[in-house]
């Protein structure tokens, strides 16, 4: 199962580089805007260490703290007692894992995660169910995709399985942190960052794989609160062959400026439009992507038709492959097509959303997330306009984003009963 | 002179985020997809305190390291002896400077520079003259530059005369580190980074700007070694609306593996092409933009009148606004024109680099950055083929690129006496 095992060298900086794979890759040959899977070289060496889960240490903290009450838990801010670490060298690999009381790193001024971006994250929660037995929601998924997210900037790959061993050895540890109620769970950040301490723009040497970890309340404590979202065209978050589909650091602070400014009218998130042209059409449209730390999803009938479609913008490269997102594909596939229902990941402009709004034809709105599930849209600031995403004045949630939310939280949280969504700790 | 008032919000998320500005900004009412200039709200609140030099204190090391012999110098992998730091808060603005040993950050795992990439930095030099004197070259640029950059992600601006003022201190201090040789100097790199320990995505409510110190050599220390760039279109660097203007972290890892891949064929750096319809011709063309660590010149003779036009990239957005860039032009200005040469920052695509080098017109090519002043490009990969960028087998640099190297040289070091660039410390 070693996923990790590639060369990399050690403190290179770009003049040194050596030469990896003399062979043109197909990205050259055949060449794609959209090759978002974009990976560095690796040279799969055997002699690289694989994540040994059988090598972990455990150092119990001497200063446990004082769980949160329920109702004082704020997103992120609050960590439990431990950490889980691994250090990962060009020359050697993974090192042993280690879970320690949580501690301040200590880093060089120069460590290259500082300068460079070298940061890769993932957000997953652990969910107490009515039995008081631990449960992760597919955590293979948060896996696969941080080892996409950390190739894509020259990170070391690592084995997701053995790590979600990690995981859950980590769970049981910190076990009275997690909230037992519906709506509350354990918020697990697995973060990767390059260590390298030199200002040569290179691959990292060195890299810490770690995790922390922040008891959360449900996302809306009474009950849902539909958001407003700004469309936003002057700012412009992801681009064909950027990184817009990795979970990186670098997609991050270059959206809170617009956020801010978004707020400063009176809007939660921004909608990231991206201006280009419509093949069928040849004109240029602005096309929904994704909301920043959400996917997105629309509920439009058919004109002529009438049937209900689910649609979401699809995986080109541009938009983060929501774990959720997935989820609720799979789920409207599943319980919605045999209702009558389309299922659509297809790219749908603001054009389209305006004139179903106009003709009474957008049922509902909803962004999607591992922090709130799924999050009830009510406008979309747009050219000057409001438009209205099909909620009436008061109500604060659709109909299918609440099934959505049920059908989610059921599984999460283990009262849908064996499914393979949820893997008990 | 204070730049740096304004108010963040402490602590807040991304749900908390109150309203600053209750007008719509210009942006909007006129849609800029090329608005790179974007800034946080400012609020100018005059209680919070700017960068006060008198409050400076400094810790003198116990243990001073030696220095490193010339010709073991290798960038940014050694550090002198001290460090400067400011800390600043939004409640209270820009503590006290502080110079110290060079020593390790203490960072919470959860600070948001290492989850969200909250982190922009700058490039510099110090250089020693023949008298023994120590100079700067323009710091005033590499201080806006930097002030554009963090305010693009919400991280606090600063009085950039004052921490030229820090600098200069820093420099007299750890001035037995600057090497006293021509293509020798001290890179100063300034960086600054949100130190907010919660995971949620909004504007840091603290921020850490520093400085540390490496000696280095000349870029090649055996005299010009001519370098070959990939045309890169299967990855983008910048796009409009995005943040390429900026000198962030964010810019950098994503680069690493197209960079990587680019040298397992052999060639040193990418040349970032950006593919966009031209609007004189309607037709899709691959404009060159910059180098990813340079910006990029070519000298191309005009196929009618036969004058020789050095030209670059035009400040879009897309590209970082380089200090040796603008040096470059200014000569070129003052001193290649009078020769008869056109001086232009506009739009140029592959294409016409491609013709004037089947034509003979392409008389040399080359990067600007502040590491190497210039550095000589044989010859570019562009769609299977070698572009040959003009230079002759036997030579390593073309007559443009050494003259430049000369100019800047001679004013970095005080070679050209009281030239305004050249700042005495």
């Amino acid at each position: 199962m070693a996923t990790s095992l590639r060369t990399l060298l050690p403190r290179v900086t770009s003049r040194t580089l050596t030469r990896h794979r003399p062979a043109i890759p197909q990205c050259l040959l055949h060449p794609q805007r959209r090759a978002y899977a974009l990976q560095a070289p690796d040279a799969a060496d055997p002699k690289l260490k694989a994540i040994d889960v059988s090598l972990l240490t455990t150092t119990t903290t001497t200063t446990p703290k004082d769980t949160i009450p329920h109702n004082q838990l704020i997103f992120g801010r609050n960590f439990t007692d431990h950490m889980l670490s691994l250090e990962w060298t060009a020359s050697e690999g993974w090192l042993a894992p280690r879970i320690t009381p949580y501690q301040n790193l200590s880093l060089d001024p120069a460590t290259c995660v500082l300068h460079y971006a070298f940061e890769a994250f993932e957000g997953m929660k652990a969910y107490k169910d009515r039995n008081g037995d631990v449960r992760l929601f597919r955590p293979e998924m948060n896996m696969a995709r941080l080892n996409k997210s950390v190739a894509r900037i020259a990170l070391p790959t690592f084995d997701g399985a053995a790590m979600i061993q990690l995981i859950k050895h980590f769970c049981r540890l910190d076990e009275r942190f997690i909230p037992s109620a519906r709506g509350y769970s354990l918020y697990l950040r697995p973060n990767m960052i390059g260590t390298q301490r030199t200002l040569g723009v290179g691959p990292p040497g060195s890299a810490l794989l770690y995790l922390i970890a922040s008891p959360v309340g449900p996302y809306y404590p009474t009950g849902f609160k539909a958001i407003s979202l700004e469309a936003t065209t002057y700012a412009v978050r992801a681009w064909p062959g950027g990184v817009g589909a990795s979970k990186l650091g670098a997609n991050y602070a270059p959206c809170i400026v617009p956020q801010m400014q978004a707020a400063s009218r009176g809007f939660q998130q921004n909608l990231w439009l991206f201006e280009d042209v419509d093949e069928a059409s040849g004109k240029k449209e602005e096309w929904v992507t994704e909301v920043g730390t959400m996917n997105l999803f629309a509920c439009i009938r058919d004109k002529a038709s009438g049937q209900p479609e689910l649609v979401t913008a699809p995986l080109d490269g541009t938009i983060l492959e929501g774990v959720v997102r997935d989820s609720i594909l799979a789920l409207a596939r599943e319980r919605l097509v045999p209702e009558g229902w389309k299922v659509s990941e297809r790219r749908f402009h603001m054009r389209e959303v305006c004139e179903a709004a106009e003709e009474g034809r957008l049922m509902e709105v909803f962004g999607s997330g591992t922090a709130a599930v799924v999050s009830p849209v009510r406008s979309i600031g747009y050219r000057g306009k409001l438009v209205s995403c099909g909620l009436p004045d008061d109500r604060e949630v659709g109909e299918v984003t609440l099934k959505m939310k049920d059908w989610i939280e059921g599984i999460q949280y283990g009262e849908e009963e064996g499914h393979p969504w949820s893997w008990k700790v």
